[in-house]
């Protein structure tokens, strides 16, 4: 397989997931307050977004702008067909996270032996048996998990984190029951073939699973591995609106890909995604004047394909 | 064919033709002098670069940055599998190109009929067929063309430029003799599925023409047409140094996509591009010091993959 691309078909939609809320605002020094975080979470899912990682459910002094995360779910609505979810690392995050009306976590774990180690003292598959707790009680309370495989593609530590180390970490979240896992490119190393090669081994190993991927733009290529993610058959993707985000180990850098990038990519493609654009590109402006500065959305600067045409027709 | 994708192999190499020193800094504001020009192309070769657009040979006062391409030209030391060439418009440009020592030429016209109209006042293919002065010229003095199709994919006054208007545009191109033409996404419009599409056709209906791909990242989506464009079987691509370069419709809009950053991608696919990466990193932060602002390259900004590993381990 390796070097080849085997023949494919363009997706006809894929599935954005919103982890601005989290992995965006995480990294902001900016702290919103509750009412603007809800605002956001609402405004988007009134843009079309149906899965939305709201915050997430950690030491509120390891990350302090995620402290108020109960408080942002207590506040928002039910909707029908809209899935709220946050990020949770064990039980107690979990038990909060059902205390506050969620229905659905994510867990997560790094795939890097290195980084887990330096981290907490502990290897990516000790940390995800040690979900298992989390799983029993997901069980018996009916709350839904899914699990995020972080520096899934390279590591600080480590370099290219290889495939096998991918595969051993998918192992234990399938033990633990698992069906949804996200492979994050953390750090924004990945690679268009590496992802190719990446998505087409993780989808034959384990075909039960839903996959989602999650790239950073840190490098320029987060659009290019959305395009190598489509071509092995993947049709989830997290995206952060206005691009929020960054790389703790890049301080400047580029953070996620942006939620208007990759619609206005899919749209100029033909893939439906079901957001409304301009939707998001207002929420994006809003975005850059609630934590006072640009920020990585290149729509938002340079504007829509179909604004250029009006723009100059209209001269 | 539509919506397909047929079976294929990532390329084992692709040429990367430096544009900086033409498409770049002609959107510049800081005017860099000859010697300048001339140490930023001569270190881009020794680099590792073998094609380079050297400058444009137009009206000195429609681009008063590219004024001096013939001082440039005439200092450039002539180096065995190096080829320098640069920009006309008429055959007036070409004899200018020639007196300078020049071997070889691009020719430019628009894809777009409402552009060129409004630019010249004169159809696409009015403006091709008008090079066939400048082809008799050429073959007359053993000077070598290529010819540039500007808004290729996407242009501000038609939207969305058709294939069947860019295959009558290449069509008149091969009737005056030119088998080498690169597809320019000028205004950063053009999007993956659109590219694979174009790619094949071209390359289906004119299978003796080297075909060169030119992406602006406007809009994110730089990498990801190259990726496109490596599916379709495309192995030369324009970049410029540093990220240089801007979109004339969208002020303060992200340029040409970066040498380095594409040179890095491509390193870690595992693509040769015979570049030295740390050089052209290098020519990157000279050029943002010559023009005093930083520039749309992610891996000045984020550093190289392996800079990021060696970095963290050092600590």
């Amino acid at each position: 397989m390796n070097g080849t691309i085997a023949a494919t078909k363009w997706p006809e939609s894929v599935t954005i997931c919103e982890v601005g809320p989290r992995d965006g605002l995480q990294n902001e020094k900016t702290l919103l307050t509750v009412d603007q975080k809800v605002e956001l979470i609402e405004r988007t899912v009134e843009a079309g977004a149906r899965i939305i990682e709201i915050g997430s459910f950690v030491h509120p002094k390891s990350v302090p702008p995620m402290a108020d995360t109960d408080a942002v779910a207590r506040k928002l609505k039910q909707i029908e067909g809209v899935e709220y979810r946050a990020l949770v690392l064990n039980l107690r995050g979990l038990e909060r996270a059902e205390a506050a009306g969620l229905q659905k976590v994510k867990l997560t774990a790094s795939a890097s032996r290195a980084h887990s180690l330096a981290n907490i003292n502990k290897t990516p598959e000790e940390v995800v048996r040690g979900f298992s707790e989390c799983a029993d009680y997901a069980a018996a309370h009916g709350l839904e998990l899914s699990g995020a495989i972080s520096t899934a593609f390279g590591c600080p530590f480590e370099g290219r984190v290889s495939i096998d180390q991918v595969l051993a970490v998918i192992s234990c979240f399938r033990e633990i029951g698992v069906h949804e896992l996200s492979l994050s490119d953390t750090t924004g190393m990945a690679n268009p073939q590496q992802v190719y090669e990446y998505g087409m081994r993780v989808k034959t190993e384990f075909p039960d699973v839903t996959w989602v991927l999650h790239f950073h733009n840190t490098r320029g290529m987060g659009l290019a591995n959305v395009v190598a993610g489509m071509m092995a058959g993947i049709d989830r993707y997290d995206a952060s609106f206005a691009g929020l985000g960054g790389c703790p180990f890049a301080p400047g850098a580029t953070g996620n890909i942006a939620t208007e990038d990759l619609i206005h990519m899919c749209q100029e493609m033909g893939v439906a995604t079901g957001y409304d654009l301009d939707k998001m590109l207002a929420i994006g402006r809003s975005i850059q004047q609630m934590v006072s500065h640009e920020t990585a959305s290149f729509v938002l600067k340079a504007g829509k394909n179909s604004d250029l045409v009006k723009t100059t027709c209209d001269k």
